[in-house]
């Protein structure tokens, strides 16, 4: 079977990760999440707390810098960059589940990458980040809301397009049907895209 | 089976509207896209001509002069109200498939009804309105571009939300799979979500 890749981006709570892990297990392909911060922080020599921390970050106007001729490497850049060639250099090794990380801007020429945004109403959403995720925050919506600001705002500004604008993925989907549902929905997707038999 | 109700908000040239009507034919539903144009028409006295333009025009600030008491109804309220009436009164009777006219936010606090929106490439689209639907334009991309535009503008100000934003519909789907699979995916939803056996 031909190589292929899975982007997943998701609101806090939405259980895109969960949905995430489960496909790349039910396909037999390979899964990155959290993975990509540890390789990151390999790679680059910076804590894993610092990667984890540069989708709240807003890198320089890097592509701006650029183009100008004026860029001034700074960490978070640097970080951004690494990231970046790391996401490339997995979907060119092998098929696999990415989630997060702007993946699905980062990836936006390759064949055979679909891209998939995951979202849910926000009581949904508070209520499992603490009965399932475990998080203990006074105010449950607003911690999601809260979220979703600086999830929006890193792949806003990086990517110049708008963070769950359907345009921008082959699929989105409000996981209020069941995460088993919805992980079967991607599937479907695949299979009607000729993707999986 | 319990009635359920299928809106279909679409991009120009995304072939939106034959995937509603191919639903509809295999879900043995009733189809509504042209005909609420008619129906509000009759119920109005306007012309069709006029009804099919009012997505064209912004109506005027109903909703803030109602809440100031301020007022006064002008002939593109009278046909937004109208035809919000009717597609209420559509939902209320039987199972359906709505194309179009911000029936997903119409009827936004109805039980099993279910908001897809459909949107592909613009180069897809552009050949599809020449190709299939046979308009004469000069530069279809161009046309395309202003199709969208008026959309989204009516849609914006009617809901005081994004036309496309994932948030607001069950699912979004890039039709570039091809408009059966598309259709075939709508019908995956309405399975999962157990609507359909």
């Amino acid at each position: 079977m031909k190589k292929y890749i899975v982007t997943i981006a998701r609101e806090h709570g939405s259980g895109g990760r969960i949905i995430g892990k489960k496909l790349a297990e039910e396909l037999g392909i390979a899964f990155y999440d959290r993975e990509l911060i540890t390789l990151t922080a390999k790679q680059t020599g910076l804590s894993e707390a610092f990667i984890n921390d540069i989708e709240d970050q807003k890198p320089s106007s890097l592509l701006y810098s650029l183009y100008m001729g004026t860029y001034i490497p700074n960490v978070y850049d640097e970080a951004y960059v690494a990231q970046a060639n790391l996401i490339r250099s997995l979907a060119d090794k092998e098929s696999c589940v990415i989630v997060g990380r702007c993946a699905d801007y980062i990836l936006r020429e390759y064949d055979n990458c679909f891209h998939f945004f995951i979202h849910a109403p926000i009581q949904e959403r508070a209520k499992r980040i603490t009965e399932e995720y475990g998080e203990q925050v006074k105010d449950p919506a607003a911690a999601v809301k809260k979220w979703d600001k600086k999830r929006s705002s890193y792949y806003n500004f990086v990517t110049q397009s708008q963070w769950g604008r359907a345009q921008n993925y082959n699929l989105t989907i409000d996981s209020s049907i069941g995460l088993d549902q919805t992980t079967a929905l991607i599937k479907d997707y695949l299979k009607h895209s000729g993707v999986l038999d």
